[in-house]
């Protein structure tokens, strides 16, 4: 069996931590049974590991979270990078192709597609597992998995199976779907036996590489990769799921939660402040999480969360904390924090000067054995002050070894890369005209020379 | 008629705006009829011109206070710095030495010595103004305002007055004195007649003078600085107050109040945010000052007090806010924020690593025709970056101009100095063992030259 994880796009509703690269996905807040905390996605993989389900998980991402992807699951999971954000069916598809073309799995191989960030317990990995089963029969085009509904919610779709369908012990038979129904559909579904459309879906692969060859003619993988931008921008329910002759779904009644916004989040959090955090008297049911250096101080407060990152400080009231997600176009759009392959950086200063002139100053750890690109900027100078660690530094076709203490001064139009011999960490400051990441032009370098 | 300011200590309760160095008389909330804000220092400064007294104003201050100080009040003031802080009759007899010697004033100099960090009305000056002209009085050693209580205070010293004592039109004879009462002795003194003592004195320049002979022979100003350490560290009110044979006291019933908490503070703030902050819905009653880069969210609060610098970030009740100064020792220590007599530094980031190397980044602006002194560390190494302005570096005797996009690394032991032609910025990045402003040894460098 295979599992095909899809991680979405950006979180905003958990800003400031989250951020158009680090979707809610990535946050390491969640507790474990040690000291570490633990993010959705890895939370997700470790389930499916307990559960024993015998299977390789795949994961369907945007290029942009590679990094943190193999930074928080190392080599647990194979990644398919999208070319670009097209919606749930090419991502799906794509995946698909990769498990054929490159995993050489069967037509037959059952596939098992879930969102990383559901916030679930072992027993839906059972579902899962059954589910993978119900795929094998011929009779079925896909097997949905149906969330016990325990309340009359309008944010979810309804599945209405078949009255009477046990198609086989527990699996019942789809009639038919009703997207985001008012409060008063929504009690009238529920009443009469409907669930929650849990948006996982198992499939047998040959099915779903037989819809996406009606698109795109490819026999590699990679010509796939090259025409992607031929598929639909369509969600897998309106290209699959509403097309599906034969539908059977499986109903799964445990701990289901999106934690999508700081109300659902925090609930599922240890009421211990995380980061540099000094609580004073009567900080109740407050969630404090500081990603800064510098300390934050609480006192006399109730239900709030305070969430602080490079991005930005947030102190709301936790009923009213999606709130920031309509204020957004309001907060400065650069992502002062992030995952890479290659390791992290973080924004410490911005300042744009009367004149146009502007300078951005980046704390830069490049972990051991990893590089940045062999690159060069059209718009801006860039000083390398190494605070800690060693590294191989190409500057202009010339190698040479950089150490803790060594400044480099790299001009515009400049070619340079530099790869961590141990972790490297220094200090880059950026001053130019304009300063943007896009900024950027790619060569290639060989390392191994 | 000569006015002395004190200037005191550190603000731990309004922290993370105030520190060390920057005490609450200089943070610039106060709104002003203009746009622009004023602290309480420029302030108390404005009202003493806007009252017409003859006067003129010498503050005394900790060292560390003078660019403070100039930077908000340019040349309107003498500065006397006080070689070490040992209480307020030292400080006040140094100011006093000060205006006789360097000032040349008369014995009968008639002083009003005031804290410069009081938030009251006209009403309080034209109060001065009375006090200095009681002063001239050979009857009276002293002359104190009584400010009228408006409850049981147990926070103040209390002035109980001679009974039925009109020893002049508006001026009473003081009886004796009470420290901080408990509340029934509180609420005994109130409504017996006592009064508030409103920590101002006036008196002749000569009884402070004389009063300061007892302790150092002195000639010279100079010679007086040099013998500063053999003052007794104590307060004026012992030293001079408690052992004054007569003394006087002029009523005052305005507004006047201590904004040393962020409750009383934000009481005179307007409810405009201020810096980079957003607001979303049902921010009540709620006061948020943001002097950091990255933008404040708040959203459905009630009765807060968000204050965010370089050196933290405060959340808290307002009725709570106090409770920060408890907690201090918790709180690193360092300023991360200064504002000297050649410009402002920030602290933009600071990592310390397992092998005790330690990376300290700074933004530093240098005014224009300002400088740093030449200097050498021990324990760091600097890079220096230009990222806007020109200036004149000095590097081991060698002078040479420098500008936007000019990089300098000053390793330890090198002897440096800079100067700004323009306003200059550049980012600072310090690396080494030791990190701390301590790390310095100034030198004579003539720019003349």
């Amino acid at each position: 069996m295979q599992i095909i994880l899809l991680s979405g796009g950006s979180g905003k509703r958990l800003w400031p931590l989250s951020n158009e690269v680090r979707s809610k996905q990535f946050l390491k807040l969640l507790p474990t049974a040690t000291d570490k905390k633990e993010s959705m996605l890895q939370r997700v993989v470790r389930q499916i590991h307990q559960s024993n389900i015998d299977c390789s998980i795949t994961v369907a991402a945007g290029a942009s979270q590679k990094g943190l992807i193999l930074n928080q699951l190392e080599k647990d999971v194979n990644i398919v990078e999208e070319p670009e954000r097209r919606g749930t069916f090419p991502a799906i598809a794509l995946s698909s192709a990769y498990l054929s073309l490159v995993g050489k799995c069967d037509r037959d191989e059952v596939v098992v597609v879930l969102p990383c960030d559901t916030f679930t317990v072992a027993q839906y990995y059972n579902v899962i597992s059954e589910m993978g089963e119900a795929a094998k029969s011929d009779d079925l085009d896909l097997v949905l998995m149906g969330v016990c509904p325990n309340c009359y919610s309008t944010k979810f779709g309804y599945i209405i199976p078949e009255k009477q369908s046990n198609y086989q012990s527990n699996i019942l038979k789809v009639q038919s779907f009703t997207e985001k129904p008012d409060h008063d559909r929504a009690k009238q579904l529920v009443e009469s036996g409907a669930f929650w459309n849990g948006g996982v879906f198992a499939f047998k692969l040959g099915h779903i590489i037989d819809l996406l060859k009606k698109y795109v003619d490819f026999n590699t993988f990679d010509e796939l990769v090259a025409n992607y931008s031929k598929l639909p921008k369509i969600s897998f329910d309106y290209e699959v799921v509403e097309k599906a002759k034969s539908i059977g779904m499986i109903p799964f009644s445990g701990l289901w939660k999106d934690l999508g916004t700081w109300k659902t989040m925090t609930e599922e959090l240890s009421e211990d402040p995380i980061g540099n955090v000094i609580e004073g008297e009567n900080v109740n049911n407050t969630h404090i999480i500081n990603e800064l250096s510098i300390p934050i101080f609480c006192s006399d407060t109730n239900n709030l969360i305070v969430a602080a990152s490079p991005d930005g400080i947030l102190v709301a009231d936790k009923n009213s904390s999606e709130q920031v997600k309509g204020y957004m176009n309001k907060i400065t759009a650069r992502p002062m924090y992030e995952e890479r392959l290659w390791g992290v950086y973080k924004v410490i200063d911005y300042i744009k000067f009367p004149n146009g002139y502007q300078a951005l100053t980046k704390q830069i750890c490049i972990k051991a054995g990893s590089h940045i690109s062999y690159q060069i900027h059209h718009h801006r100078d860039e000083v390398w002050t190494i605070i800690n660690g060693k590294g191989l530094l190409v500057l202009d076709g010339e190698t040479r070894e950089v150490k803790c203490g060594d400044v480099i001064h790299i001009k515009r139009e400049q070619f340079h890369a530099i790869k961590g011999i141990t972790d490297l960490y220094f200090i880059e400051v950026q001053s130019g005209d304009e300063l943007i990441e896009e900024d950027i032009e790619r060569y290639d370098w060989n390392w191994e020379k």
